[in-house]
């Protein structure tokens, strides 16, 4: 079955559980209207449909390449990629003085989350350019953001994070990689980089490197970390491309999935040492990050919806037309009649509008806190954002791998042969949870910092407003959603007693901890679930105007009865799960 | 790290979590006692270690290859098999008229899942052949079991199960391989089969190919379906191997994962029509596959403990080696001491052993069914190891796909390089859920055709032994297993309550089947965690006696706190979730 992007589903989310309908209301967004971005998200799910779609198989077949330093990518995605750079989409989110269309964060969650469902191994290049769009347009000198801007906005060149070394991970403390000033104002660079991102291809004639390395009188720890900006070819004044600078790829990776996305070991330095540009001040390379950490966790977390979606799609499509056993009138049925069936790919729809919605409210929050008059509401929007951007990474990626693992057994004895295509959606999924902070460490960034901002008001607003949307599922009180406002409710009493506790005064470091990672789960589960319950009052106030009873209905019902049902039980692990975690027999059960 | 078979756990997960030891005291395994059972074991484990476990990853990554109809093994695995069938693993459970070791099934249950836990794609092989063993034995004529039997139980020739076609996989009433009586006594086959796993290779001189056809007067659905033996090759009265038959492999498939085990097209009858010879009756092949069936899926639930087992062991080396963060004294810690990882960890090992826990439960049982004196004790032992047969094979193989998952994410970046063989895991595992009767299969065998056995009195009987080991852990009311008796008894609330919503009259059978997946979960959960428990009260009886504080303690605990806790929400999930699985809106839901 092909890929077809669900642009009215996407719309509709955003709308509703995202909030843009009210932040449009409250001119958020000036002169932009609906019309204008949904005319936007429209053309970019036909470039999805119809050009990186068909490119997702052969770049896993094919894979990317490596020889002699060079790699290659698949057949087709260089001349994809260039498409794709000229029509614009390279520059929804930067700034309109280097290039870029300066559209709103929600368009630009939206598009991201096509890209990704025409194929998640393509749409991973932009998205690391954007990191460093950002980055440079934030942090960038003018004399770095007039000679690199223009070229990295338009996609002629893509970029790079270099944070990874062999023994430094999810712990920045540990890098090696040095950087020397060289007296003209430029740096040395000098180590060794795993796990790049595209740091080497054939797709774009420059790349920008950037890379986090120590200075030789930088203090200990993360914060003697500075950012550089290491091209792979240097730029002269009049931008004329020159030399290849000292980087180097030594080798990509053979990985479980993404397949056609090069992952590449970086060598910097190997010769009179890479050049390297300062981005921000000394030592505070790690401040830099954090400036992209947002969109990049957010677009990480719509990777993990964007293959869910799609394999959806394809398990759907594969109920719909395998026939076995019988269940009503025709026999052998299609297998979509089959409860069991039916409960496998509601659970993938759901989960995967769920954290969609998620996803698409943190975007608007992020929106609100670039483009509010108000000081105040910005600062508030941007807590929130903070806050709902580790669930939307965390619980976005976990529903990738669930929702593709489920596809799988949709298929059967079928998923698990290559050929289907299901299978690799299990494979590329797989790495959402790991990269852009772990899950597990997107569950500590919640409990440890996000929870904390302005005392606990942010996390306490944001429950409020999910009461009102379940508040408002009690008002109506439409009999197709069945038992949806009890169960949210629920939920929500559970996310509030395991917030209180984790809040309370005298809770350890180590218990908090303990219970991050349900926590952050119990939270997906009461904010997706009310995400789609908003989705499904919209449908249902506009088909008391005479529509068709809509889907949206039918998925808020199913998560609230068959998987926020779990929330009670999570409250209990956080509250109760710490005891668990230590002492000798759990020292003993941990012993190699 | 190198893999070591965990025979000290399984014997005591065997012993009380299995209830090998009580049966033992009963008298049930006669001259047989527990010294030698667990030298066995001991054996069969360093059998593993030493020669399959290293074959793991070369068979992953060679392959098998196919060539002009015939397959090729990796390397090492030709020679290992012959290792292995000439130690006589082959025949531990098989009559020791035909050569066999006639040893019980809670033994082989054990050797299984060690085969499994060195390759589970080597393990599959003997696996099959054991299938073919049984129904010989119960169904074969004594001139078919005198021909084939005694080579088949030495290992010298290995067995296939041919049932899946293109358009029949989980529907065996859609079959259309046909079967002609050629005079002769003899029959000839013809029809193609898809999915036969070790349908050719390069390990045996003969593979005898049991075969489903109808025949041309044959009822019509699976009352019309006759089972067939066909050899590969020809067996003369004399012994002597003659010309091959009329089967061939076209062609095998390409998969996510156990590419050890080459998964084959068989066409049967291309030319003459294959030589086949009746087993049983005609009409009445079903009937012959089902004595079969427990053993079969008991096999494969106890595969995804062993890549559950696996998988944790490698987890594990890599937290204690790996150093990030700093949680204590030590800067950087391995990341063994931080709790997300922790978390994940004691996940896998929990649900590793509660899944073999009640895998070994339902092995004993079979034995009870087998060997006790008693015939109303041997009945209710045969519908007590049919009530937990679906539950070993369902939750032991999602437990697989857990824990395989989970350590990817412990490896972290690592764990998504084919390198360190943590996906192999992951990938081998995923079609454990899909073979041997879907998971979804399981779960409607369990409710519409194990639940009513005895008008309910078989899973009230084992629920009152789920009773029975909580009373126990309430009554040594032991600290160290903190809130598992509460949650226990919560669970099995619980796993009452849907029984029961299960059971009463007027249930329709959508909303039956609609509840089917989450009651499996839930019983898992309460008889793993009871299965846990039974093994810490062990040891903490043990540790009375003066010895260390032991793991299984921690692994009960830690099981009931944070995993367990799901059951009540499972259980509304059982009663409340069928009227969100149809419906108009529903349906729009799962639109095309």
């Amino acid at each position: 079955m092909s890929y077809r992007a669900p642009v009215a589903d996407m719309l509709l989310t955003l709308s509703h559980a995202g909030g843009l309908a009210a932040a449009l209301d409250e001119g958020l967004y000036g002169d932009l209207d609906a019309d204008t971005m949904a005319a936007i998200v429209e053309q970019a799910g036909a470039f999805a449909t119809d050009v990186i779609g068909p490119l997702n198989r052969v770049g896993d077949r094919e894979g990317a390449t490596f020889s002699g330093g060079e790699v290659a990518t698949a057949t087709g995605w260089r001349d994809a990629y260039r498409r794709w750079a000229e029509a614009g989409w390279n520059g929804v989110l930067a700034d309109e003085a280097f290039g870029g269309q300066g559209l709103p964060t929600a368009v630009w969650a939206a598009t991201s989350e096509l890209w990704a469902q025409g194929s998640m191994a393509f749409g991973l290049c932009p998205l690391l350019s954007q990191g460093a769009i950002e980055c440079l347009e934030r942090h960038g000198s003018p004399e770095l953001q007039h000679r690199y801007l223009p070229r990295l906005v338009s996609g002629e060149w893509t970029a790079t994070m270099n944070l990874t070394e062999p023994q430094a991970g999810s712990d920045l403390a540990l890098l090696r990689s040095k950087a020397e000033r060289a007296g003209d104002g430029s740096y040395r660079i000098r180590g060794q980089k795993i796990f790049i991102t595209y740091g080497e291809h054939d797709m774009a004639e420059n790349i920008l490197h950037l890379v986090l390395a120590r200075l030789p009188d930088a203090p200990e720890g993360t914060r003697g970390v500075s950012l550089f900006l290491v091209p792979k070819r240097h730029v002269a004044d009049d931008g004329a491309l020159g030399a290849r600078n000292d980087v180097v790829c030594a080798g990509i990776e053979e990985k479980l999935g993404i397949h056609g996305s090069p992952t590449c070991t970086m060598v910097f330095g190997e010769g009179d040492g890479a050049v390297g540009y300062l981005i921000g001040e000394e030592h505070r390379g790690l401040a830099c990050m954090f400036t992209m950490m947002n969109n990049a966790r957010l677009a990480v977390g719509l990777q993990g919806v964007a293959v869910a979606e799609r394999a959806t799609q394809g398990a759907l499509a594969y109920a719909h037309d395998r026939r076995q056993g019988r269940a009503g009138d025709v026999s052998p049925s299609p297998i979509v009649v089959h409860p069991d069936v039916r409960r496998m790919l509601l659970t993938m729809r759901a989960l995967t509008s769920a954290a969609r919605g998620i996803c698409h409210r943190a975007a608007v929050e992020i929106d609100r806190s670039r483009f509010s008059p108000d000081d105040a509401a910005r600062k508030a929007a941007h807590e929130r954002a903070s806050l709902l951007i580790p669930i939307a990474k965390a619980f976005g990626t976990d529903v990738g791998c669930a929702a593709a693992s489920l596809g799988v057994q949709v298929y059967g004895g079928m998923g698990y042969v290559e050929e289907t295509g299901a299978a690799q959606h299990l494979r590329d999924a797989r790495i959402a949870p790991i990269y852009e902070g772990t899950n597990g460490v997107q569950a500590i960034d919640l409990v440890t910092r996000k929870l904390p901002q302005s005392k606990g008001e942010t996390v306490s607003g944001l429950i409020t407003d999910l009461r009102r949307t379940v508040q408002s599922v009690a008002d109506l009180g439409a009999p197709a959603l069945g038992a949806t406002g009890a169960r949210l409710d629920e939920a929500i009493d559970a996310l509030d007693r395991a917030t209180s506790w984790v809040a309370s005064p005298g809770r350890t470091q180590q218990e908090i901890l303990a219970g991050a990672a349900p926590y952050l789960r119990l939270f997906g589960l009461a904010a997706g679930g009310a995400a789609l319950a908003e989705d499904a009052l919209a449908a249902l106030r506009r088909n008391e105007a005479g529509g068709a009873l809509a889907k949206p209905v039918a998925l808020a019902r199913f998560f609230a009865e068959n998987l926020v049902i779990e929330a009670g039980g999570l409250a209990e692990a956080v509250a109760g799960g710490a005891g668990s975690l230590v002492g000798e027999s759990v020292d003993a059960a941990l012993a190699l």
